[in-house]
């Protein structure tokens, strides 16, 4: 069945109190040079049937409208994973 | 500055409730033909100087201890990102 993963990142004008925390953390638990961390989202979508076109557009729609807050995130990428079992 | 991109999914076994809130949502919002849905964490970290082994091996101590839960939670996949601005 072929999987669809959907990459939902917040938009790089909107702060991320999550990433800021992780970007805090990181070197007071001893890993420096990182300069800023920003957390997203990832779906995995396992799809029935064949990912065509007309299916992947209906995806890209379901995701800027169902998967992300289109005010404040934006969906960075796309991938088909085809031929798993 | 060189950005790593750290992929966290919940672990097979284990229930995940806001996939389960997505994939009951999709066929009422229009949406039909997903059996499935998984929502994991997407973090972009942005790297002062070059990613060597080293560092990409710290990084992933990192994204198993800080940025993701090991008890319920895998690092699913570390990227590169070379080049960017």
């Amino acid at each position: 069945m072929p999987r669809v993963v959907v990459h939902v990142m917040p938009k790089p004008e909107i702060l991320d109190p999550q990433g800021k925390a992780v970007a805090a953390a990181l070197p007071r638990l001893g890993f420096e040079g990182i300069s800023s961390v920003r957390q997203g989202k990832r779906f995995e979508l396992e799809v029935e049937g064949e990912v065509t076109d007309e299916v992947l557009n209906h995806l890209r729609e379901a995701a800027t409208t169902l998967l992300s807050n289109p005010v404040i995130e934006d969906v960075v990428a796309l991938e088909v994973e085809e031929g798993r079992a």
